[in-house]
């Protein structure tokens, strides 16, 4: 199986975990939601990261997620393990890496508010895994409340030749894209940088020099399309492109609530079953469904009138 | 003056703060910014609120701001007085309503995390304004790290007459909307909802029965606009305008960063001489300005294209 | 096996999780863990509390830990559950108490920071824990991040008749007490309350009304004097004889860090083998270590003086 | 008036800020504070922190503050001057040294809870101040929300030769004293280190390298007894000391409320005239006082036992 490596570029969409109506893991979903996303052309995935729900599946069911997303595609699958403890993460990064992941991500802990605590934790985490195992760094402080300064992130690239990537979702955060590139441009090693944030400023980070997103959009095309265009020097094109769908983008894009838009537009695209989350989590009312509703028949309408 | 009361709608404009390169109050580029408020077709304003920098002004600027905005514009203003002590919120308070303001903009303090608190501590502002100065409860847990129950606003607008609107800036908030109108709709007090958060989901928010904006975009013709379109029933059409808005807006719309993004685009409209935030504040690169500038040109081509 | 309920007293000890210097689960130390709180005259047991490091533990270990106590002792045990998805937190929990445990504790979840969130989650615990299972409720904002009003938890009380005990840990906590207790004296149901915080306000909590205490300081004999001399009225003897312990309590009520400080003291009064926390977890210095051991110097000293 | 430097030893008082019931400043309690705290002994104030409700005062009235103190002691007096705006602060801080201030406190401020912003912002405020001003760093992240790793002080430590002293009340933090000794060891300039948290840790803070305390525990001579104990050698005369005081020193050092306490104390101890707090602040109920009572009095039997 490929690695990623520094300079690994594209569209690695998050994987949503589906269940069924009671919350039990509905694996034959999870076989189309797969086919789904390779549909659409994306570069790879990522699975059991914190849109997938991970932190509320068993060992187990983590790694029957992992077999089966292996089993159905040949694409590069990154595997989110962060966990609150060291050995459970490593045991399970382990486990993907034996399956054939093509990386791990890792969040600072929630026991490391501290950047001189965060330097150390992924020194650990680096220790743990062995110095073969590729490693995504998620910096997401609006989840882990962890603020991440661009020279520790710097650092950390510099001491740890396997941490080869960023998922990038501080925000604001187009300045922390440009501060990594103007470091590189004077001797810092490369990292790639996929962003996150749902994509809501993707044409913005492209220009700063990102090499693509990581994040789980419903419509994984438009991500996709951005960035080719993108890549082929079409900026405005990608922009343009971009703009259609920015809409019902910023609708998903809310934070904890979103994941429920997200699987309900999954679901209403045919790509998995069932849009629930498991509880506690978000769950739509009518009335959301119908709000949801009318923004994707815009949309709809809207990408007809382009052809 | 008229007063702001429970039926309040329309886009109160939340009014940046001028400085000049060296961080003085530039009085003139305020008298500036508020005729171009006035002339996009606001409803009211908004002065001193968060992104007034209001918590970086003496007193004595507070004032001055107060006595340039009231003798510059008829419209109705509402003056925020968020401060941590309540003693120079109320002399604040009842300075600017003796000049004439429609209403007063108070926060969570603080010192008060939990909703009991929280509701102690409005009724104490309320008993500190007196009974005949209406307030607005500025719901924005991004920024005071308090997060509100709808119970808890609820239970405070039928128990203080005078908080007669709610400034919803809650994020993701479109639930909260709606369970407030439907507990108006089986016996609750009815409140004014004015929506925050730079306009980013004003279509849904209009649609789950908000009266309006209270933000900054520094477009404020678009939100005025959205509002007036939705208030006539052409939602459609209320829709395709904001839309065409929303890739800059969205970006105006990072939290801290956006000031200076939105302060840019004032003083590239001609509205404001400097778009200098007061230290230690965000200030935009060449970098930042070029993004901005291409923002501004591809909205500005898309608004020629309508016309 | 005999249930918590509302008016269980005493001193429940929170339970350290032993661990061998590679971080295997250690269980015969678990074993000799137990025989010392017993020796101690504790009334009952806490066990994978977050002290406990319950969420560095895998399912099966959480399992196994609930196993070897009961099988060890016939005093009361309550089972922490906390965990990021109902599912397993009610699969556990049920776990537990088919396994004869006293009672289930519970922290709000971290997705649910609004009080309304609170109040719909333990709802929801409780439906899916059945109405005859225990429910302690864990007041510990200072880790949760969610504070949480005294009338959020009179509510619960009286909604969830198998929330029978309130593990008061929010600090300033004491007024909170009193709160609750008035509350009761006009007509609200009694909750248990036993105190956290490692009892480093006990005399002043047991003044206020609290029941005992529910936390894991190293020398469980004070907790378990201080509580009995109280209860016979002996106040002054109680507060002579916590005092005397006060300097080594304090330094081991530092959040975070104090677990290792806790786990070296248990080590060397020969409770358990090692003093391993999981990574990533504090681990004691050189310098610590003498430090600790003058305090525990100190302290022994005093006592001898006693005698 | 001499100037704080990076040898300064002792105990600096933190001052509180006395109100009539009313809430207006009283100068006069003022002047008999500063005289009750002259005499026990400390080395100097420090007025204008956090729990000198400076955050409540208007600018006049810190003003005001600062004459009356400077007018009524030599002592040396460092001066909070922590704002949200650098212009605000840099005026009061120039203030405050062209009166005869010793040093200026200044925390980090909120818009900077990035390590690399908190450099900044530190370069910003050295650069508004003028390079004679001595800056104390005020590092208490349980209050700020801003985590402050030991490189980044001693980064600033070197970068700024006017940064000369270090407020420590990271908490838990006496790793942290260890590792800023450890590391002017080997080469880092030296800081001076006065600890806050109200003293709560003093001993081992002094045995770790600590310079003294700067907090404002209402029993000021017993930080100055135990830390002229310590440098003289006497150390377990100084924990003796020290842990006669440190039932009713817990008591007082609980996070916000902890001030009600302390005015109480100071009030009982006929040090000022009102133990009111500003509003929004804490107030004790009779059980507040009464539980305060039956504490203090029972440090006046073991003192008087001592005799």
């Amino acid at each position: 199986m490929p690695l990623i490596d520094r300079t690994t570029s594209g569209v690695y969409i998050i994987c949503a975990t589906p269940f069924t109506e009671t919350g039990a893991l509905d694996l034959d979903s999870l076989d189309r939601l797969v086919d789904f996303y390779v549909g659409t052309g994306v570069t790879g995935l990522t699975i059991l990261g914190m849109m997938g729900e991970a932190d509320k599946l068993t060992p187990e069911e983590r790694r029957a997620v992992i077999d089966r997303v292996m089993a159905r595609t040949s694409l590069p699958v990154v595997v989110g393990v962060s966990d609150a403890g060291l050995g459970n993460l490593a045991a399970l990064g382990l486990y993907a890496m034996e399956k054939g992941a093509a990386g791990l991500m890792v969040a600072p802990s929630k026991g490391s508010p501290r950047e001189d605590r965060v330097i150390a934790y992924f020194h650990a985490v680096a220790g743990a895994l062995g110095r073969d195992v590729p490693i995504v760094f998620q910096d997401f402080p609006q989840s882990t409340g962890i603020p991440v300064s661009s020279r520790t992130i710097l650092e950390l690239s510099a001491d740890l030749p396997q941490m080869v990537m960023l998922k990038h979702e501080d925000c604001p955060g187009l300045t922390k894209i440009t501060t990594l590139r103007e470091a590189e441009a004077t001797g810092a090693p490369r990292l790639s940088i996929l962003c996150g944030n749902g994509g809501l400023y993707l044409p913005q980070e492209l220009a700063r020099g990102a090499d693509g997103a990581m994040t789980g959009f419903a419509y994984p095309e438009a991500l996709v399309e951005t960035v080719r265009l993108w890549q082929e020097g079409k900026q405005a094109a990608a922009e343009d492109l971009f703009d259609r769908y920015l809409p019902i983008l910023r609708h998903e894009q809310q934070p904890g609530w979103g994941l429920a838009v997200r699987k309900t537009v999954l679901m209403k695209r045919g790509a998995i079953a069932c849009a629930a989350t498991r509880a506690p989590g978000p769950r739509l009312t009518g009335t959301d469904v119908a709000e949801l509703e009318r923004l994707m028949g815009r949309l709809a309408k809207k990408l007809a009138k382009e052809v």
